[in-house]
């Protein structure tokens, strides 16, 4: 059999974690690296050998897809179109409000080329968004909620570390026992932001730095924290390191509806991740998507495409036959 | 725009949940059902009109969709292929074991009508192998752990109302508490049949009948209860109306896995259904791949297919753009 030749394109967390997600399939090789900064500057786990992002295009024969793992902000608005005219590509956009811009951008290139681009891939947007839709799908007459967490937010914890006197600093998102027990009891409540989640910062601060500016600073800064019960910590570096190093993360997302003519029977459907590796997950669905993206492009599909359009069959190794044979 | 021409075949719990969930959804329209009983014996909820199943082909050009609600045993077998032949039609085949021989015979006929039949479709086999599938794909190095219950177990129930001096009996099929704790603590315990499920029995005795003739005889029956750590409670039938006249069911589908080139980060995924009523919301599912084949034979699409084969995309009422706009 034919492996799936795959690159990843950027080094930061993702791409590390998608290095190790592929050497676990059987089915796929990893041909090479792309990065911006000089590829001799960086020594990847797996020894695969790293090129310039500048000559991408000299790739295009060798690659079948490429794990696109930059940023959403600046990195993947720009680098998905410009790959999706030479390979299928996978990125993990996940700035909801610019998904339909974003999506319009590669789509448009992917028709000309002939080529699979599947964005926003992970669990949210991803199969979190998946679930959403199936379960709205198959339960119309309910209500959605996700709860997000316990788990570090980057830029949550970025937006504390810009603030004078700070060090380093740890944030993470904590959804409400309270809240979560009322939506899984049935009770369909209505909830605002603060009473759905806390946000837990863990701060290193500078040597004689205004404590109490910093704390303040954080619970008033609108969008990130002022909506919210924010709880913030003091601690040392050493702790820091210690006891909040890792990227865990998680969340739920739950449906809950009623059936029947008088709505009599309730049903509650819920989907829920606990990560210890936030990127190393993620990097795990972008990996099954890069198959599903080889796979219908041998197929002749091309264009831009969302979770919302694989069916499942097309992430899972085994055959049609295989698969509904051992999983239905 | 055009509303999806719905039929319903069979008006036991499962035709009755149909009626129902297709009334829910504005995009399509109960035309008719189908029976096999004297139509004007039948009185539906929503009086929509009742044919023989015997006349069923004369409806070719007026029904776009099949919902098929007969029993995996005897029923769909047969009915599933004859319908493919005029109609798209869905099934909620669920005996594991003889799906692949199901899907061979839908698939030869669905072929040449042109049309699209999707087996096995409801929640197990459904939703839940969806969730199987999908975190293997994404999760390749774990197990998976799936749980039934507490809910009804109709097989189990009938089973035991053969036995000799049962009037009435109800069988909850119970997850064991402490292997699902272990299974969430990421302990990928190997775990027998009696260690992950208990079943409990209500049975209502006919007067005068041989209750420990009947307990044992439950106890001891091979493949049902003999495997398990089963309890049996004797009820009045007034309690068992009061009681147990629901038909309650779920469960939880967990994948439990590592990532990193040491396996060092843990990961949980965890699906879970609590239903009040297992024949409603299964019948929600058929109405939502109902949308699914229409939407797939307009496109041109034919042949069998199971939850595997389709775009979540097709199940939800919202156009695309929309979908990606407001659930991505």
């Amino acid at each position: 059999m034919d492996k799936i030749r795959i690159a990843i394109a950027g080094y930061g967390n993702l791409g590390k974690g998608a290095e190790c997600a592929v050497s676990k399939c059987p089915d796929m090789q990893l041909v090479t690296l792309f990065s911006r900064r000089q590829p001799d500057s960086i020594k990847t786990v797996t020894g695969v050998p790293v090129h310039s992002m500048a000559d991408i295009e000299k790739f295009k024969d060798s690659i079948d897809v490429v794990i696109n793992c930059g940023g959403s902000a600046t990195d993947l608005p720009e680098q998905t179109p410009m790959m999706a005219e030479y390979f299928n590509v996978i990125d993990s956009f996940d700035t909801h409000a610019r998904i339909p811009e974003h999506f319009q951008a590669v789509d448009s290139v992917a028709r000309k080329s002939g080529k699979v681009a599947i964005i926003s891939v992970g669990w949210d947007p991803g199969l979190f968004s998946m679930n959403r839709l199936i379960s709205q799908a198959v339960l119309p007459d309910g209500k959605d909620y996700t709860f997000w967490g316990k788990g570090v937010s980057q830029g949550h914890s970025d937006a504390i570390r810009r603030i004078k006197g700070v060090k380093d600093a740890r944030q993470y998102t904590v959804p409400v026992q309270e809240a979560l027990e009322r939506v899984r009891n049935g009770e369909n409540p209505e909830l605002t932001t603060r009473q759905k989640h806390t946000r837990e910062c863990f701060v290193v601060p500078e040597e004689g730095a205004d404590l109490e500016y910093i704390q303040n600073t954080i619970k008033s800064m609108p969008n990130y924290f002022a909506d919210y019960d924010t709880t913030v910590t003091f601690i040392s570096e050493e702790e820091l390191r210690k006891n909040h190093s890792g990227i865990p993360h998680g969340g739920k997302v739950i449906r809950s509806g009623a059936s029947g003519f008088e709505n009599k029977n309730r049903h509650l459907i819920e989907f829920s991740l606990t990560l210890d590796s936030n990127p190393e997950f993620t990097s795990g669905v972008l990996t099954a998507y890069a198959r599903a993206a080889y796979r219908l492009n041998k197929e002749g599909v091309c264009g831009c495409k969302t979770c919302f359009d694989i069916a499942p069959s097309y992430l899972h190794p085994l055959s049609p036959d295989m698969q509904r044979a051992t999983l239905l």
